[in-house]
């Protein structure tokens, strides 16, 4: 898996709504009703991650804010498996 | 509901494994499995809190590793609630 330069990753999430660039992944903060619907976007996120294989952090705080924070660990940067994980999460809102 | 001074964190947190005291949260990291492992714990963790009616911040990272941090935000410390919390999260493992 190559790793993508800061010029395709910049494109890259060009295309994708509130998502941005830190620090070897790319991060975003979602929103939810409250915490009830907190954890069930939290539960469909895992779901995406366990069928690419792919995992994301998970960080539930402020009682019903997610932020997602997606890396190729094994390569120290980002990949293209990283943009088909948002957009996959993306998907879900 | 009456924030606990350092000491009587101290105390309580003498009863507990693997619990520290870190910037007005106590916080413990727990190491499952896998992925699926931690999902499992982690909503079990979200049905303790939605019973308790308090919730903490939940962090799945590193694929099988999952950080609970509590603390009473309205009082802006810990009070004995986030001792119940603690609690019960134990009872879990």
């Amino acid at each position: 898996m190559t790793l993508l330069s800061e010029d395709e990753i910049r494109l890259k999430l060009d295309e994708l709504i509130g998502w941005f660039y830190s620090e070897t992944q790319i991060v975003k903060d979602f929103k939810l009703k409250d915490f009830k619907e907190a954890m069930v976007f939290v539960n469909k996120v895992a779901d995406i991650a366990e069928l690419l294989n792919h995992h994301p952090d998970i960080l539930l705080y402020g009682w019903n804010k997610v932020k997602i924070s997606i890396s190729t660990h094994s390569e120290g940067g980002i990949t293209r498996r990283d943009f088909e994980l948002a957009e996959k999460i993306e998907s879900l809102i």
